[in-house]
């Protein structure tokens, strides 16, 4: 739903949208699908598909064997960063589309990182982002040229989940497309009680709606 | 031979060293074949491989089927930024490694890069390196929980390549098993005239010793 807005937003403020997918050894490839569907319902292109493993290196429920935990109550406003983390994940994802944007000769960088409704990952604050920025412009013939040209873009880092809900239906995002659950089921069923459910039916709940993606359970 | 070095600066300095290949769509499997070798004859352990698709972006003689450049006269000194620039690759490298670090639970992240006697590349300079560095210690558990504590070590940045050498030498490098060449044989054999050799010839040169490793022609 993040990623879905995200696009939304961007594509709304005017930008020529270059939608980037990865497939990162994750432990469902549900949300390559549904990053397909959103992209086509927005009228956007088909998104181009990183490859990478990060399974070689271990380290996160998302991507080994570990159990994806239910139920957590202490999700909400934790300073605890849980086993769903995968290391280093959005800098390795900001790096490629970094090197996408370069090819593209594209400028503009865009992230549904979240810092207040999310479980308590490093890597979506405010503060990291802009590091990546400053090093994004140094790392880059584009930032060299241009200093300060590249940015990144995390409109949503600032909003609930509720409010995410609220500017992407305002946006047309059919969130029956979207897909937020860490453990689906084969057939792309939500579970209802990882964090990622959680905080999305509480978005959806506050704002007095029923989330139209299917669940196994909510 | 940057990389082989500061494995070996790392390993005398007393780190237990991890190191990390990366099989990224270069036109070229030589140089994991080379850093398996030079592992092997430092005593480390042999490297991990990461792997990934840049050629998926295009955009660098290094991983399309532009031609690598020979023979160029404006190599030395240049702030050009020539076609076999990968984009955003040390960017890409370094998050991986950073990734493998957060794992593993190391803090030490070393890198060969070459900020002298290189090709004009932006992703090899102090400043590049400083900024990925404070980026690194935002993005991660361990950054966020011993604020500074990750370190991006380079310890090559300011030596001309044939300081490189004296420094590999000293330290037991046998340089006939490093491979630097962007466009070698499918034997392995150096081409002699890209950039990375016209780079690593000028330093054995400067130093009075011939480069043991095999050329197709020097």
């Amino acid at each position: 739903m993040d990623s879905a807005t995200t696009a939304a937003l961007a594509h709304a403020d005017g930008f020529d949208v270059f939608p980037l997918s990865f497939k990162y050894g994750q432990r469902h490839a549900v949300e390559l699908v549904a990053a397909q569907r959103v992209a086509a319902q927005l009228g956007l292109r088909a998104p181009a598909v990183a490859e990478l493993d990060l399974r070689a290196f271990g380290g996160s429920a998302l991507t080994s064997d570990t159990a994806v935990p239910k139920d957590r109550v202490e999700a909400a406003g934790s300073t605890e960063i849980p086993v769903t983390y995968v290391p280093a994940r959005n800098t390795i994802f900001l790096s490629f589309a970094l090197a996408y944007a370069e090819v593209l000769g594209a400028y503009d960088i865009f992230i549904g990182a979240n810092a207040l409704d999310y479980s308590g990952y490093p890597d979506c604050r405010p503060d990291y982002l802009e590091a990546f920025e400053q090093m994004a412009n140094l790392a880059t013939r584009a930032g060299r040229e241009r200093p300060g040209s590249i940015r990144i873009h995390a409109p949503l880092v600032t909003l609930t989940k509720a409010q995410v809900v609220q500017r992407g239906l305002a946006l047309g995002v059919d969130f029956g497309l979207t897909r937020s659950c860490y453990d689906p089921s084969p057939e792309g069923e939500a579970c209802g009680h990882c964090d990622a459910c959680t905080f999305r039916l509480k978005g959806f709940r506050e704002v007095g709606l029923t989330d139209p993606a299917p669940y196994a359970e909510r």
